[in-house]
């Protein structure tokens, strides 16, 4: 029978699954409520209950594994979550082997940002490209880097943290501890935070911004060319040390791209030599919320792949 | 007989090559002037000749093939030079091809920087080590990423252009179009500029300011700790991007690591949570000038090791 692969997105409040096939068709989905915080044996139950579910429905003769993309920094050789205030009771627990087991097929963790931007590269707008960016502007901004072909990891999984480069070192304080990261200048909680110290009142959300702009409003453009300008810097900076061909923004500010996106253009035509020198291309990612289950699913099928050479 | 490679170092004004065998041990060097200003075929002419002249004494069987270091973007797959205003001439002609034409053997051209890199993980200070970054600071900051034990390219071949990482927006103009580039401040040129700005006088090199702050000098111990401090914002983003377990520091402003390494831990602990968290090692290169023969050297190996896997 025909091979598919089973990824999984664990978020905070769901639990997306989905069957695919080597060609990238969706054979079919589940999605659920899960809660993190119930801990780490409930969370696990949920995982394994909808891989299951899919492989019972399509035959499990088919499945070549599953992969799971989780909010944390993942270990890969080990399948370990480390480090991860998300996931309560997790750290240092063998989740792979754990889900593995009552699986009886092949199983990989995955960081979940990385997760999407290995599904861009496979079948959204990455396609093709063996060597790209993804950043994800949402609440705060997580990235993921694919090079080769595959994910880079880092020696504890926890490349691609993109969202805390230095744009400015003076700039707003940050949870990590540092000044000026790109998270606290351009994601969707840095462009309300702008926006309130601009007047456009407290209880505005990065949507109701968007609307102004669209409006009109002189202010709600400024937070967008604010919030373009510190994205530009940042991605001068991954220009000028990766040379990849290709950087895609994702989430929920990216409707917002025609009043980002000029400021954005401009500090990477003035800060990277190799960004005015190649063809190198800024774009929209494709998949929005799919992107994880798609990576997570070629996951599986990456690595077969790679053993069979 | 024993396999040995041959690595060349083409640099501004001595080109320098040697015979080195599986296990590093150095069998033969030589070591000439060259002028870049003499042009293409004067260049090719002299790369040939030192390298048939290691081979003639040690016996062309052995010889696995030739890696050539030069200061200019590669594109790997085709053996081209492109946009190194240091090469004259070279732009879009096949460099490899001919000389792998008249020696017989397997080429590879390489950046200088990226050779570096390989010969610091092969042999030095990063030996056992397949992720890291290096970073050599002198006249201008070059870099080179090793990434799963080899070069990471980009896909113009100038991935790793360290020294253009913004550590500050408003920060001192370069001459690549930016503001606030790394080797605007970090280095040998940009801890003279600063000394001078500190009323160290005219004439001061980069050394002068080592020595005055050997001596106690208040002013020239604040040069280092600003070079530090730019250093440690361009090695924060870096991890931050990479985490990877290695990050190698090397160049003529080296042996001023005590007065300026302070600031940049400072700066690191700061700004990289991922440093803070994990076992990164920020340290010395060990190789210096002969990094990149090593690295040129063990070019031909790596790729005959892995086409033969």
């Amino acid at each position: 029978m025909a091979e598919f692969s089973i990824g999984v997105d664990l978020g905070g409040t769901n639990l997306r699954a989905a069957a695919i096939d080597r060609d990238g068709n969706v054979l079919r989905k589940t999605s659920g409520g899960t809660k993190l915080s119930a801990g780490r044996e409930a969370v696990i139950d949920d995982i394994v209950a909808s891989i299951v579910k899919l492989r019972d429905r399509l035959g499990a003769d088919g499945l070549v594994g599953a992969g799971i993309g989780v909010p944390g920094f993942i270990v890969i050789e080990k399948g370990l979550v480390v480090g991860s205030p998300n996931l309560p009771g997790f750290e240092d627990f063998p989740v792979r082997d754990e889900i593995e087991s009552r699986l009886n097929a092949p199983v990989i963790l995955e960081n979940d940002a990385n997760a999407a931007a290995l599904g861009e590269k496979w079948m959204g707008a990455g396609r093709g490209v063996n060597d790209l960016v993804l950043l994800t502007l949402g609440t705060g901004i997580g990235g993921g880097v694919i090079s080769g072909g595959k994910v880079l990891h880092g020696f504890v999984g926890m490349a691609g943290e993109v969202g805390h480069i230095t744009v400015n070192p003076a700039g707003n304080p940050c949870g990590c501890g540092n000044r000026g990261c790109l998270e606290k200048h351009a994601s969707a909680t840095a462009v309300v935070a702008t926006a309130r110290m601009l007047g456009l009142g407290d209880q505005i959300t990065s949507e109701g911004v968007y609307r102004l702009a669209l409006k009109g409003n002189e202010s709600a453009k400024r937070v967008f060319e604010s919030m373009g300008s510190a994205l530009g810097i940042a991605l001068a900076n991954l220009v000028n040390i990766f040379n990849f061909p290709l950087y895609l923004l994702s989430g929920g500010v990216l409707p917002a791209w025609d009043y980002f996106a000029p400021t954005m253009f401009r500090e990477l035509e003035t800060r990277s030599f190799t960004y005015k020198k190649t063809r190198t291309r800024i774009d929209k990612a494709i998949l929005g919320n799919e992107a994880g289950l798609f990576g997570a699913a070629y996951l599986p099928l990456q690595a077969k792949d790679q053993a069979h050479k």
